[in-house]
This record gives C-alpha cells, structure tokens and sequence, in this order.
C-alpha cells in the first residue's frame, strides 16, 4: 500500500522564506493568506488527500468506471463520498471569486492543493481539475447570465465542468474541426457532433456537468478561424435554475486505456444538444487560450505530484528493504543486510528525483504568483510582466515537469527491481498515470513549438529578455558570496548555453524554420533547466539565510532541513544541470540529418 | 492493431556487409550459415512473428494467464497453438548443439530471431527464451546422465524450462537465499522454500516443465558461498523418461502485473520437492554466472525488440494521421493536412529511434559473433578475447538496450499524442511490456555496478584496453579518408570523454568505492554510447563500401537504403552522441552531494 505525506512544509518554505508572498499582502485574497491560514489550508487539504484519497487510489485503479448501456457512468467505490468531502471542504473554489461563492485565495493555494490531490489519486483530482478550468472559461466569457447560472454552483462543486476539443480526426490541429453549431431563434444553437478524450465527460458526482465545447456555426469560415466555444450543460436548467430536462448530448462509450482509470475519459455525441456561445463568435479558439495557461501549469503540477509521490515511496522502500552491503563497509551489522539507501547508484536516483521535485516546486509557485499578478496586480506594468511570465514558463512547466515527471515516477518504480512491476506496490500504477500528463493539454512537443514559435518572438522577446535579466541580475548579485558559488557559478554556464541557443535560432531558424522546429524540445527542456538551477540558487540562499539566523530557524528541525536544502542544490548542480552542454549541441547541429530522409525511408 | 515487419534486410547488411560472417565459415555451424540459409531462416522466422504472434500480443495482454485452484495455469487463447507452430519449426534449438537435436547454427542465428520473437510478443518470446537458458544452464553443467534425461526434449520443444533465483526478501543480494535443499541416500535433494517472479514457472504449453532452482544444502555455508544449483521436473521421468509422478512444487500465485500478461509470472512452492545437483555444492552461484552473459544479452535484444515494433508502428501513424502543416509550407496539398511525419520534432523522434535500433542491432549481432567465438573459436586466443568482448559489452547492452528501449517505446507512443495512451492502438501495451527488461535478469543498477565494479578491473583491465585499441585502430584507419570524417570525428570524442571518465575513476574510486558507484549508471551509458557509435562508423563505412560498388548493391532498393544509413548515422551522431559530455560532468563531480544527507534527510 503506498505511503504518502503532503509536503506542506516545503510548500511553507517557499511562501515564506523563498518567495516572501508577505510583500503582496496589499492584493485581494492575499491579505487572507497569512502564514497561520496557509498552514491550517495545506494541512487541512494533506489530511484529505492522505487519509481519504490515497486510499481509493488502487481500488479506482482496479474499478475503473463503469458506462451502463443508458450511457450513464458510476464511478469507482468511494468516489463519490470522497467527492462529497471534497465539496464540503470548499477545495474547488478556494480561489474562485468571492461574489460567486468562492474564497477568494490566491491561486498559488490552488496550485499547492492540486499537487497534493494529484499525488494522493490523479484520477480523481482531474474532476475538480476540470471544473476549476471550466470555472475560468465562464468568468472570462460568460455573460452575466451564463456566469450567475453556473459558477455558483460549480464553485461549489454541485456541479462540475469539461473541455471538449479533440474530435477523432483532430487534436492538436483543431482547425480541422467538423462539430457543428446551428442557431436558434432564441439565440441558442443546436450542436451536432463527436467529441473523443473527453475526461469526466460523464459520472456518478454531481447533479449536473456543464460542458464547454468547441464547435463551428455554419457558414462560418474554415480552419481555426472558424471555431466558437460553447457552453452545454448536461440538463438544461429549469427557470429556478435547477437541472430540468436531459439535454441531446451523451457519453456513447469509454475509452480503455493506460492508466488513470478512476476518471471516465468518454467519447461525447452531441446530437443536436443545446448550447449557449461563450464569448464571440469565431473566437472560440482565442477563448480557449486565454485559460490554457493556467490549465497546462496544472497538468505541470501532476507532473510534479507524481513525482513526488513516486520519490516518497521510493525513499520507504530505500530505508526498509535490505539488500547488499554498503561498498564503504556494513552499515547495519545487526541486520542480514543494509538498507539500499546506503547504495550510491539508489542515492544518486532518489537525489535525482528530490532535487527535481523541490525546484519544480519552487518553479510552479513562482508561476503562480504570477498569474495572481495578472490578475490582481495593482499596475499595468506588474500585470504585463506576470503575464509574459505565465506565458513564457507555462509551456516550459507544463513539457519539462511531466517529461521528467514521468522519467521521475520510472526512477522510483525501478528502485523496487522487479516488485516495482507487481501492482500491490502501486509503483506500476504511477508510472501509467504519470504517463498521461506529457500528452493531454497539448503533446509536450507542441509545448516545445509554442515556446520556441510563439513565446520567444512575442513582443520582440520582451519576456525573454525579462526572464534573462531576472535571472543575470540575481547571479551578479550573488557573485560576491562565496557561499553561493556552487550555485551560481553553475547556472551561469547553463544560461549562457540557453543565451547561445536562442542566440543559434536567431541566426539560423529565420529562414530555415526547420532548424528551430528540431531543436525545440532541446530548447524546451534547457529552458527547464535554467528555471529549474534558478530556482535553486534562490532556494540556496534562502536557506543560508535561515542558518544565519539559528533561533529563528531553530525550530522542527528546520536546521537539518536547510542543510539538506543546501546539498540537493549542490546535487542539481553538479547531476542535473550539466545536461544543458548536450542540448546546446544538439540544437546548434540543425536540422539537416532530421529532415533529410524521405518518408519511406523510415 | 499494430504492425509489425521483422527487419530482415537490416540483419543481413550487417552480417554480410559489416561483420563479414563468411569469414567464419571454418567454425562448427558457421559454413551451415550461408547467406541464402540466413535469408531463409531469417524469412520464416519473420513470417511466424508477423503472422502468427503479432495477432496474439494484444489478446494475450486483455485475457493473461488464469490459474485454476489446483495451480494449474492456462495461457491466453492461441498461445497453445502458436508454441505448437514454433516447436515444430525448430526455433527453440536453432543454435543448440546437433547432439541434442538442436541445428547447432550460430548462436546470433538464435539472438536475430529472438529480436523478432519479442517484437511481435514479448510474453509469448519469454517461454522459448527461458527454456534456452535452461539448456544452455544443463549444457554446461549437467552430468552426462541429466543432459541425455532433458536436453533433446528442451530442444525440441516439448519440454521448457524457468530459472528459480529471487524469493521475497531477496532479489539482488542471493546471498541472503532460503530454501533448503536436504541430501537423500539416493543422492538427490528434497528442496523446500518459496521462489517469486519465475517466469513461466507454470503453463499449459508443454508436457513438462524443467526448473533450475537455486537453494542451500543443510550446512552450507551463510552468505553466497553456501549455494547450489538444482535440477527439479515438474514431473519426474519415468524409467523411459517420460513424464511421471508429478514432484512436490507447484505454482501458488500469479502475480497482478504491470505488463508481460500473457507470461506467467508465478510464486513457486517447493515442498521437498526432489531434484538433483547440477555442478558443483556450493558452487550453484557461480553455475548461474556462467550462462549469465547470454541471458543477459537476451534481455538487452527483448529491449530492442520492444524499441523497434515501437517504432515501426509510431512510423506508420506519422506517415498516415494528417495533422498541421510543416513549418516550410504545405507538402500535401490535396489534403486537408499534412501527414505529420513532415514536423521536424516528430522526425527527431523517430530518426532518435531508429538511429539507436540500428545500432543496437549491429552490437547485438558484433556481441552473438563473440559469444559463438567464445564457444566455437579454433584458438584459445580468439575464445579469450571473445570472452572478454562478452563479459564487458554483456552489462552495457543489457543496460543500456533495455533503459533506451524503454524510452523509445516512450517516445513511439508520444507520438500519436492521446491516442498512444488507449488500449487499442498498443502503443502502450509495448510501453508496459518493455518496462521489465529494465528490472529482470539484474536490474540495470546492477549491470552498471557489474561494468563499473566487476567488468573493468578483471584481469588488469585487459577486456577494456582491447575495446579502446579497436576503436582507436578503427578511427586512425579511416583517419584519411573524407566521407568517414563526420563518423569518426565525433567517435574519437566520445571515446575521448570515456577514457576520461575511466581515468577519473581509476584515481578517484579505488579509495573511495562511493565515487564509483556514484557515477557507474552514467558510465554504462557512456560506454554504450561510444561502442553505439563505433557500430555506426562501422556501418557507414559498410554503407559507403556498398555504394562505390553500385552494379553489387543495386537491387531492391539498396541504394536508398544505404544512404538512409550514412544519414541517420550523421543524425546519431549529432544528436545522441553529444550526451557523452553532459555524462563525463556528472561522473567526475564526485560522490560527495550523492551520499551526504542521512537518510532521514530524504
């Protein structure tokens, strides 16, 4: 039975000491989110996600949904229950706006609590995952109207939300898309088509689901230039606002796939069901995007969560199983064996993931108070900047956290030797669901093409050159520390190949795109690495900052916890970093091996 | 449903143009291996797997193996009738000795085939494959009375055997082993204990079933210097030899498992179960490792396998599913969209796939050549060098074949984006199957420790200098010539960062044994990447020699196939090689991150 403990102290390490959030107090919602809240909120939310979540996991796992031949959908044993605590508790709309029922919190709580969720059981933490999604969709184009008949109610969690883009001949290119919209007298439209992947498309929780759908009006022009996003509940709402008659749309089967079985992924017909257009017509794709941000930061904190909860088992499994001697002389010599924590090939994998995960961590918040600043900064400069963060990282967070997220979750797995493949450990059940993450929200590699084509050019580099000033201005302030040379000194040879690939695509993917189209997920994941080294030299110097101070610090072995801060820096350094030298030579070799092959010569 | 081509054109480049086995024809079964025979052989054996396994592979994985409440267990639908087909072609003793039955061709006869037996499926491919084992285990160590009692029938097929080594508590460290074998006047064993994950260890394919069981005579000595290798039947023979009495063991579970359903992983239970010594007492450990290598290579070719069926299918979907349109402008205009193979990101997938495959098949075939030497070879001489060809590449392709055979089945699967993730295309079957190898037969950390710990200093290093002196030879031959610069060139970089690393443990290690264990996993892959490498200059040079001679190679396409090789050699170059550095950097930081937090500090 796997183990797992919310990392609510790491999570408060970052807001106090990393990130000081206690400079924002003047926000709204940030003034709430005193120390004293955060820790009662994430303690709270861990409890939850432990002692309720962690155990439905495997049985979710083995349930999986179950779709009746009336097209309705059960979820496995205990969700539903669970669901109803999760309601209770008020975690979905934590940070949704007051005026409708939310608590107003920043939205960096809601990322943390997502993490906490996702680890304890993904497949379950994706129907609130959707529905804050859906929430964010109706409050940035809903109507007056539209957002007092649902967002109360979905803020609350009596209902929840989906997103159905993909048809079977699209995903990524959706200006293929064939579902079609008809305009009523009354100025709905009757939607006709098949929606596949459609992830809680149909369940057992709520009283209703409120779908968000992209579909075309007839006449409206080809490609994406063509598309309109539609709101589609499944019961229509009777005139007191209470779910009446069933609407034209149903799950007509569900997918059987790799993992993440505790959450219904269903096929949606649409026969002529009754939808509401959700901002302009035509624009459908353009609404779609301004919430994509923050939904692929949240499929980046699955990432994350998976890893951190594969790692938290690992490491049990390290201290517990015995096997071998130390190479250094026995360790335990009361026992037949040692640990295999003593192993310096289980160390280098188990400091691997930890020193990914806390900087991925760091990385996510760090993110998150960004988009909290393009929301609710005071000045329009803060906002432009948060949100040429948002956009710059959020590709980075969501393709670099799940590609390692998962590479992290088969580290873990393999640390068991062949009882990581046996499902009672529940290692297996990680890596499956960990799986879906690099592919859902936009394959990582147009992750890697949005960061490289769209991000980088945008605005001339503004976020760029944001992004590199922030980073140069920190290791120059610093570089006078010797203590924070292990630090700095490294990330700034990593920035250095990340200025000199940018520098390559400048030079050389202008008029040769393909060279920049090759180099992408390189690109993407150096990038990674520089945030991520950054992170740490930030983190570093908030825990020598700690140590200083000792009687500040000195409480619930915050000491030992610095000290290890100090060393995982030095091991992401030293283990993880160097890797940015390969993708530099990578990139800058060019395209011309990858595309010379015709295709039948594959 | 996926496809699958075994790639026969691909082995008989390399054993005709790159490894010239005509110059073996003086050796036993070598001049029975002509190139009309090999292209025969080779042909049907990829007929069976295309058209008899591959319609199984799914259907096994949805049905698995199902044990009834007496132990008895059945295999999937069709898995019966299939083994019937492979027995009654041959393939389990291709290369076993004609003494026997076997056809005694050359054991890379057996490995090509193998190659093409796991892609089509794997579950299937691991009956035969452990019955190989178990000849090769009752071959060199079995009295002249057990190896008349079993091997005909083994080879034949009518008979398979299991390796019986792992009980719950241990795994890697079989020193700590259990089960008890207690002498009998007679002079066989009563072997009492329980043995987990033994493959096979139970089914309905055969009419017996032969276990190789690793247990501890009543007062051996503790630790690994007090264990033996038994023989012990199913059923024991009657004085005929035909089956008997059924023996006291039998299957007591199977175990729920990631992937490999339609193979029978069983926990064994022996009650005094009767066997018989093979070898000598106490001397079952180092019986074991004398047919080690080739199990291990095996496990090395299942990962290639699993990365070349992979790509074969991601290949397919790239050519078919239309989606976007290259970065240079439309290529297929009468469509709606292009076919995605046009994206430079999915080319650099699947040329990184099929860049390694190649490769790894050519070290396969290089490494079977010194294994059939090793066995055949008419010179102590060439037996030695063959050997130490084997013990030193045996951990490097285990390792290294099977984490990037993982990976790249990753990766084929990302390519079809949500539609990798559901069950019916079986990209992520592949992904689950593939998964073991890196676990079983010695999970990789333990090949790198093998490499790095073992494999290096034997016999003062001798395995390692002969490595670097043909390379080395190989890059100063073709020093001169122009075509073979962008081959060459890199490899003696590669090498170049090898040697360092291995410098770098020979002053660092001895002293500190954690400095090596730190960095082994690193240095394996290192040291695949280079003799990866070296298999592609090989290659190329082979490509270039074939193309001068154009009125030789000119049939059925082998022009474009040659120079498909030249370029995805330049992309391996390019694009895998470079990693070398990033490796170096990690290995040469030292232990000193890795091992400083205690263990609570995790």
């Amino acid at each position: 039975m796997p183990i797992y403990k919310a990392p609510v102290e790491d999570a408060q390490f970052l807001l106090n000491d990393v990130f000081h959030v206690e400079r924002y107090s003047n926000l709204p919602g940030f003034a709430d989110a005193t120390p004293d809240l955060v820790e009662a909120v994430l303690g709270e939310a861990g409890k939850f996600c432990e002692q309720v979540l962690l155990p439905l996991n495997r049985t979710g796992d083995q349930e999986g949904c179950k779709r009746a031949a009336d097209g309705s959908v059960t979820t496995p044993t205990g969700f539903k229950d669970a669901f109803k605590q999760l309601v209770e508790g008020g975690w979905i709309g934590i940070s949704a706006p007051p005026e409708f029922g939310g608590q107003g919190l920043p939205m960096l709580m809601t990322q943390l609590v997502n993490e906490f969720l996702s680890s304890a059981n993904l497949s379950f933490a994706m129907y609130p995952g959707l529905t804050q999604g859906a929430i964010a969709a109706l409050i940035a184009h809903g109507t007056d109207q539209i957002k007092a008949a649902y967002l109360p109610k979905m803020i609350a969690g009596e209902w929840t939300g989906t997103m159905n883009l993909t048809e079977p001949h699209c995903g990524t290119d959706l200006g293929l898309l064939r579902t079609k919209a008809a305009k009523q007298p009354d100025g709905s439209y009757k939607i006709t088509g098949t929606k596949i992947f459609i992830s809680a498309g149909e369940h057992d929780l709520a009283a209703n689901i409120i779908h968000l759908v992209l579909a075309r009006i007839e006449g409206a022009p080809e490609g994406t230039r063509g598309i309109s996003l539609f709101v589609a509940p499944k019961f229509l709402l009777n005139g007191d606002g209470s779910p009446g008659a069933r609407n034209a749309l149903s799950c007509g089967s569900l997918e059987e796939k790799m993992g993440i079985h505790g959450n219904a992924t269903c096929v949606m017909n649409y026969d002529g069901a009754t939808g509401w257009l959700l901002g302009d017509e035509n624009r459908g794709l353009h609404a779609m995007f301004t919430m994509m941000n923050e939904a692929r930061l949240g499929v980046g904190v699955q990432g994350l969560a998976m890893s951190e909860v594969a790692y938290q088992n690992a490491v049990n499994y390290a201290k517990e199983r015995l096997q071998g001697r130390a190479l250094t002389g026995a360790k335990a010599k009361d026992k037949p064996a040692d640990p295999i924590i003593v192993h310096p090939d289980v160390r280098r994998t188990l400091m691997t993931i930890k020193s990914f995960n806390e900087a991925a961590r760091a990385l996510v918040i760090w993110t998150a108070i960004a988009s909290d600043l393009d929301r609710r900064g005071t000045h329009e400069k803060i906002r432009q900047a948060a949100d040429d963060h948002m956009g710059l990282l959020t590709p980075v967070i969501k393709g670099v956290l799940t590609d390692q997220g998962f590479a992290n979750t088969v580290l873990a797995q393999q640390m068991f030797g062949g009882h990581g493949y046996i499902a009672e450990h529940g290692m297996e059940q990680f890596v499956r669901d960990a799986r879906i993450t690099m592919m859902y929200e936009g394959a990582n590699g147009i992750q890697a093409l949005d960061l490289v084509g769209r991000k980088l050019p945008k605005d001339g580099g503004r976020a760029l050159q944001a992004f590199f000033a922030e980073v140069q201005g920190f290791i120059k302030e610093k570089s006078a520390d010797a203590a924070m040379k292990p630090y700095v000194e490294p990330l700034g040879k990593a920035l250095g190949h990340l200025q000199q690939a940018t520098m390559w695509f400048m030079a050389n993917a202008m008029g040769k795109p393909d060279n920049a189209g090759a180099g992408s997920t390189d690109y993407m994941h150096m990038f990674g690495l520089c945030a991520l080294g950054y992170m740490w030299a930030r983190m570093a110097a908030a825990a020598q900052e700690k140590l200083k101070d000792k009687l500040k610090s000195g409480a619930n072995g915050a000491e030992a916890r610095m000290n290890a801060k100090l060393v995982t820096g030095r091991f992401f350094m030293e283990r993880l970093l160097p890797e940015t030298a390969a993708q530099l030579a990578r990139i800058t070799s060019g395209a011309a091996s990858t595309m010379e092959l015709a295709a039948e010569q594959f």
